[in-house]
């Protein structure tokens, strides 16, 4: 080895992210040996930082600093809406699309019956209860649509069944905006097909 | 913003780093922060650590842990062959085809005319210094072939004709092993014209 210990070190850790492999690793030495102390320093404190200061957000499982995430602690949200979503990234995926006022529930996984997960790895007890304390109206269910989204899906649904007076419903499954029909797959044409809505004129 | 400040702080800390786009620097920190805390934390020391006990090497410019790096303190490589390049990813890239076994001089630029870089800043002196002291017999100048580099090769060329006995080289420009004429370009085609060489048989 011509290069110190200390980098290989370090490009060891690097390339153990998901994403960096051992060129891009060595590239990141490289480029953090060349930047100032202070900045190397402000990532290591930041790494740090963001470790010791994030947990979960007691009401929904979201990141937060502190005991409830910036959803819930925002006032202007519509706390009788609550979507249920597998993992953090899921409901990031819906914030971006600035479409949803309500709050969120996090499962942090799914019914998965290969790897032996089952409900009770799932916060479900705490859904049920924010349901009858809050008076939600509605539960959307953003589980993905795939197998073990499916039953993680029909299994709250059932759940949920017992509740008088809220809504469950499921995000839509179909044709992605955009795309072509010619290359959707035979599943999601066909739900698209059982699916269709009818047209508002 | 539905995430903590501190995960925006540390996503944009990893989106300043090269071949890092704020997508994969987001999965970078949804990662880091289901890993336990020591990995973290291990990460973190190693990047303060890296930056604090890693330097220049005091006779070649390689990085070095403690005075001299692994290829000076390696005491069966050849003295009295120097290899200068611009950058130590050039030297890494040498070290790893295994085909060199002499010492190094990482110069930490080029001579650059449109940026203002002149000789003055190229540790040019410790160079020479280096070639009377330890009677070099001979220095490839492995600068890249760009207008650049062989200025910078030109340079030191002409700098080291002055010192009796020293053999001064450049690495071969030509077309890449393994590459096909019809895709060169004809700069490069000239110069392996040019720069042919005998069939050994």
């Amino acid at each position: 080895m011509f290069l110190p210990r200390r980098f290989a070190e370090l490009s060891a850790q690097f390339a153990s992210l998901p994403g960096i492999g051992p060129k891009a690793a060595d590239r990141l030495v490289f480029y953090l040996l060349d930047q100032p102390d202070d900045q190397v320093q402000a990532l290591a404190e930041s790494l740090v930082a963001a470790k010791r200061e994030i947990a979960f957000c007691r009401r929904c499982g979201n990141f937060a600093q502190g005991d409830l995430c910036e959803v819930c602690r925002d006032t202007s949200r519509d706390v009788k809406l609550l979507c249920v979503v597998e993992e953090i990234r899921d409901l990031a995926a819906i914030e971006k699309t600035g479409a949803y006022r309500g709050l969120y529930h996090v499962l942090h996984g799914r019914i998965d019956p290969i790897s032996r997960v089952g409900p009770a790895e799932l916060q479900l007890e705490r859904l049920a209860e924010r349901i009858s304390r809050d008076q939600v109206g509605e539960v959307i269910i953003a589980t993905n649509p795939n197998f073990n989204g499916d039953i993680t899906a029909m299994y709250i649904a059932k759940l949920l069944a017992g509740l008088p007076q809220v809504r469950v419903t499921r995000i839509a499954t179909g044709i992605p905006k955009g795309s072509d029909l010619e290359f959707a797959d035979i599943f999601t044409l066909t739900q698209a097909l059982e699916k269709r809505t009818d047209v508002q004129v």
